[in-house]
């Protein structure tokens, strides 16, 4: 995947993670949860966007990361909009609740390369 | 300030911080941020919805924390909505950057109580 | 599809749009658009949520439509929020601009009943 | 006001109206609505942004009205995302409900020139 490779109209997910291309280690999104969590009880979410090997997303008026998402399944959980040139580094840490076991996936926006999203993640229940 | 006093068409802000009443503790976005940081450098900012003297919002389908904003001034920073059910306990992690010493406020829109606002906290940028 | 039929945690679409549940009516979003456009020259799009056969959707401090999607294919060309009580009928008009032929799709989420996605409309770029 | 005359941590909106200089021309939201409606049924809004003497906002990948908000009073009404490319001529149409008196004011950000807001506009609920 060269720097070129990015699709404006439709959702840009990496096929294979070994050998990830530089546009992707600047836009997907890699979550960080625990394993297993208590029904009903929250957790804590961290969303990272970019910064895999260190090659970081800009952060500039005209080109950054806009918002990020974060689902459990095909369930919203939250949308976090960033303002240009506020939010370097691009790190949320969110309280999740869940009531069963579901798959976590986060999805990001950035203004000049569409929407990305990263490996799911399953958190069991128990 | 009795349960009944809030207002859907005005800002809420607590004018005094002894004697908060239950509304107000359950409503008002505590900000938590180093006093002092450093200009472009990206430092956390952490902000709970309520929770103040342990007197949780609820989170059901129809009485939840619909979003929260933090602003540097008049600028917005992020806008953090959460669907309801999903993020007990309301808390939000982010990353920010100043240029310059600059004021944040935390807003939260509650859609049984409207929009609240708590203490602002002044960060130098050194 | 009796009253009881719907989901928050996956997409709520009717599969015949003959002999719709009153759910339906409520929730679905109609898309109001020409077929045939000029490339980059904008066009108005109506969207409408509910209100099918009459079936209006309610609009209460704790159930409201809280907001609608409208999509080109996978692109999310504009999201737009409500606040409870203030905007019943839940018509939204909008100028969409496109480069090339897309099929427009419109979602919107109901905070006690989920997310709901009407019929697509293909519009040809002449 | 010169072109250069805007602010990313201010409020912008023009102290007069006559002799308007570009910057603004391009970016002051513009509301239409009927003087006087009945209370709880709704009427039609609509707002433009920019396009003042023909002078309309550009909107390209890095810079275009990222979202216009929609208030009475203090109270947000509706908020609309664009995506950048997607609605040229920014005008949205929205149905509105008021239970009393109020004055609409209409606020939109671009991501270059920050946050901007336009002339209120009293409407009379009778």
């Amino acid at each position: 995947m060269s720097e070129k490779e990015f699709s404006l109209t439709k959702l840009n997910k990496p096929q294979q993670w070994t050998n990830l291309a530089d546009m992707a280690k600047k836009h997907v999104p890699i979550i960080e949860a625990p394993e297993k969590v208590k029904a009903k009880e929250h957790f804590t979410v961290k969303i990272k966007v970019g910064g895999i090997d260190g090659v970081e997303h800009p952060n500039t008026l005209g080109h950054w990361i806009n918002w990020v998402q974060l689902f459990a399944g095909d369930r919203l959980i939250s949308k976090v909009d960033f303002a240009p040139e506020m939010c370097n580094g691009y790190l949320v840490t969110l309280n999740v609740t869940l009531n069963e076991t579901a798959t976590l996936k986060a999805r990001e926006f950035c203004n000049l390369h569409g929407v990305w999203e990263g490996k799911e993640r399953k958190i069991i229940v128990e």
